[in-house]
């Protein structure tokens, strides 16, 4: 039996969904199909949703677990009058909120993103500039101004994660593709010179040589640079020169873009310049 | 006075920062330092983190709020300890859901961003390297394996929305900048050839003339590019060129990035490929 989870907003929905998916994936047992809605606003909004609701209900046999983050009081009175099972997060947490905080909260949708948040713009799109003018291919090289400088090789994971560290926090990050130039000076593993003298700021990525060979296949089908042998041979050369050095790393592998992320802001003490959301 | 705002997690505290931010949104009175404390999981650091607690509570004078979502329970006994005002997310809807749905959760970290989620990261990687093959000035046009295709003249945030919307979602966003000349051909209007056969995955971004003024100038300072009149001219233009082809818009100056992405999917009907987290 799948049940149906919807999440709910009048704003974006992202609360709503983080914490939904948080709350159900506790419930590995059990299948949920997910649905977002955002951006309920109106009555009309809401009375349609419940409809929508009641339909699902009786679809699944079951009723659905609604979980909201709905802002506005008469918005949400309709939508309370779902056939659901209601995780309603802002009316659990608000009034104890309250009476801590001795004040009335001023209840208004989508705070989090309200105007005057001009500079969390400008570092945002600042942040994103630098990863792409210091990509790969791009080698523009501002190492000075790096937040980070995260290496490893082709295809391992550096740009997405670059670009998520300037999305979500306004991180610069560089990155630098160890090549096989790099990794080959006959074993002797040494740090490229662009990367020595900033070596504090280095983070390596790593990853599994099958998932390697697969994303490089995509890119470059049966050719020696996705085949097993050569990645498996960079990667161990990879986390050689990380191991030697004593550099931080990270098996992509293994973890989320958002883990990669939080992990690395946790483990070398980088500065978020800012925090959306 | 200023309260510290601590948002713990056994995990990538995520799910606690998004949620605390937006429950302590709503207090537009108060002024919050906040502090997010990912990866809490052993008893070292939730001690650890206790002690932080203690300090903060006699630096300010008042008892810090703490947002948790700290799954494994001997961890978060130990944090349950701290002098603070505790909105403990799991332990508050965790006991009624499992009672909604007639089982266990099973109560483990990080579930959300398990194994077997190689397709997710697949998504994500394509997504991001679909936006950044078909930005700008690389300008491959696939437009044909375009989920969407952003347009509005340089510098009005197109990048990264489209990045977003790829890292997020999974969503294959193109980005083909409006220049003088497909903008100023006398007055007519007229969609690029390139863009018009793919007029249904048109979406157009717009942005403040004053804004867009700033940025570009950190690009090319003193610049005819720069010029408010310039800005001003091309943004005319191309909100001329929207309504004329009824083509959605939103502006980027009065919505963050998550706004204007989620806004998007919203309007247009886009697939998700995925939902991270």
């Amino acid at each position: 039996m799948t049940r149906t989870a919807f999440f709910i907003s009048d704003g974006t929905g992202i609360t709503a969904e983080t914490l939904g998916r948080s709350l159900l994936s506790q419930f590995e047992n059990m299948e949920f199909t997910h649905v977002t809605k955002p951006y309920v606003d109106t009555l009309e909004k809401a009375n349609a949703l419940v409809t929508l609701i009641e339909t699902t209900a009786e679809r699944d046999g079951v009723r659905p677990i609604v979980i909201d983050t709905i802002v506005d009081q008469a918005v949400r009175r309709v939508v309370a009058e779902a056939p659901a099972f209601m995780v309603d997060i802002f009316s659990t947490f608000l009034a104890p909120l309250e009476e801590e905080l001795a004040t009335h909260s001023t209840y208004t949708v989508g705070r989090t993103h309200a105007i005057g948040q001009d500079d969390v713009y400008m570092h945002r799109i600042e942040a994103v500039n630098f990863a792409l003018d210091n990509d790969d291919g791009a080698r523009t090289y501002q190492y000075e101004e790096a937040d980070v400088i995260l290496i490893g090789v082709s295809r391992c994971g550096k740009t997405p994660t670059s670009l998520y560290l300037a999305l979500q926090f306004g991180v610069r990050a560089a990155n630098y593709p160890l090549t096989e130039d790099d990794l080959d000076e006959n074993g002797t593993l040494t740090l490229p010179a662009s990367l020595s003298k900033h070596r504090h700021k280095l983070f390596g990525l790593t990853i599994d040589a099958r998932r390697l060979s697969a994303i490089r296949t995509e890119r470059r089908p049966n050719s020696r640079y996705c085949s097993m042998d050569q990645c498996m041979q960079e990667i161990a050369q990879a986390e050689a020169l990380y191991r030697k050095h004593n550099i931080s790393y990270i098996d992509t592998t293994r973890f989320s873009i958002e883990e990669i992320s939080t992990r690395m802001i946790n483990e070398s003490g980088l500065q978020r310049r800012f925090s959306p959301r």
